[in-house]
């Protein structure tokens, strides 16, 4: 069994990324610039915030964050939007979910310019992505991809069952490993609460991604021996082993699957960290015009 | 075996739709007008063009079909697009494709106003059919759907493989069937040149959607007793038993999987004519402000 280490791995790739932002100062280029909005006094809101400016400071990034109380009108969010569209100074911005109730999610998302979309959720990055044109990909699923590069693991040809069919990760991820890409090309299941046999289903599956949020819920009995798990899912549960009364658990249970598995990710310490560091590469590949075009 | 008979579904729907386009003009409504611009004389172009306008013309529909010489430049055709986006007299629009090798076809597509978009092709529409937003699904899928639909095919719980992962059929009909919604809810895997086993696969499946452009290639053996197939393929090979000396075959070897199948699609008259009738209903849906709103 082999740990893939997500932290170490977002470690890794936030000191490459400072090293290129100071080559980029040097060279006196222009520091990339990330900007978030953030509406409300929301705890969890403030703390991914948080934890997103905190990151780009330790990179180097310029950092932004516009906060606006919850009685804020959709239309005054929409004119900020396009405030940060119009700005040269910021390379990409995202609105920290969720909004208050008032506001449309989706025309907000809608409203920011596909081009500092990096969060990737405007449906022009989800539908290029599709295509396998390049497009921002979001966070969970660029930070899994980036995991199966960087350990070399094989996917091409591997039958891949993905349980769980969300918008931000069970989806983009059964499109991205059944891409004609490395890594890529596997044969993908999506799996979902329809599902029959889903015990069945997954106990033939060379890799796992699970996603569906139950925590636990992938046993060793349903894995096959040598399969790659990949551990989407975070719940916090009470404990009386831990100094706060909280513990995180995955999809996975952790400590009877990992045994059987070739590559496993932990539950605190996997997909989770590098999370951030993703939104971080797409804030650099924005700066840099990767993606699109910058003028 | 039942036959899932294509070409009398596309006539009952084209009837729909003349009865509706009846009533709005009774009322004195708009009447849905699409428009298609083609580029070059590509005798394949001439001739889907020609059936889209006859069939325009059959249900009641206006139609406009703007002709261009291969060499139009890239500048010009979008300076065309944008006419057709602001024209308020036109409700959809299609750019035939294939373009001539000196104009980006994906600059062209996303040129597009997305509310006109009635192939379905720009990345918001297939983005949004990601997300399970209300959009404009390209005709072959379209179409398939109907014809689930239509025939009260169960998907819900079922294992449906899908065979071939292009932009147009394999993908958006991967992610359609395993879309919360009726039809839908089915557990999709989709096969590909990579995929392994993927005769067992095939052979477990409840429905297999054979998209992978290869004359015949499913047979008898590889598919299950009871099982529903569609036949996405058109191959034309030479035949010495027609006068015109050639003949169509799908992807499905007819003779021998039909017995075996509860439904089948045939080639032709299966999945072919409801293409056609798909554009009609994403103009009709247009013309109605279904999809977006009108203004």
């Amino acid at each position: 069994m082999k740990l893939i280490d997500g932290k170490k791995v977002a470690n890794q790739i936030k000191e490459e990324i400072t090293l290129e932002v100071e080559r980029v100062k040097l060279d006196g280029g222009k520091i990339p610039h990330l900007a978030a909005i953030i509406v409300g006094h929301d705890g969890a809101s403030e703390t991914y915030v948080g934890h997103k400016e905190k990151a780009c400071i330790q990179v180097g990034f310029d950092s932004t964050v516009l906060r606006f109380e919850d009685d804020i009108e959709e239309d005054t969010l929409l004119r900020k939007v396009d405030e940060l569209n119009k700005n040269p100074e910021i390379d990409g911005f995202i609105v920290q979910l969720p909004l208050p109730d008032h506001i449309s999610e989706q025309k907000i998302i809608e409203a920011i310019d596909p081009k500092k979309d990096v969060d990737g959720f405007h449906p022009i990055n989800l539908g290029r992505m599709v295509i396998g044109l390049p497009a921002y990909i979001s966070a969970t699923p660029a930070g899994i991809m980036e995991l199966i590069k960087r350990y070399k693991i094989e996917t091409s040809g591997k039958d891949v069952v993905v349980i769980g069919r969300s918008n931000i990760v069970g989806k983009p991820m059964s499109i991205l490993l059944g891409q004609k890409a490395d890594p890529g090309n596997a044969t993908v299941t999506m799996a979902h609460s329809r599902t029959k046999n889903l015990k069945e289903l997954v106990s033939k599956a060379d890799m796992v991604i699970a996603a569906l949020g139950q925590a636990e819920f992938l046993t060793a009995d349903m894995v096959k021996e040598g399969a790659t798990v990949i551990d989407v899912g975070i719940t916090r549960v009470k404990s009386d082993q831990t100094k706060s009364g909280w513990k995180l658990l995955g999809d996975v249970k952790y400590d009877e699957v990992a045994e059987k598995t070739e590559y496993i990710t932990p539950v605190p310490g996997g997909v989770g960290p590098m999370t951030i560091v993703s939104l971080l590469q797409n804030t650099l590949k924005a700066s840099k015009g990767e993606i699109y075009p910058k003028f």
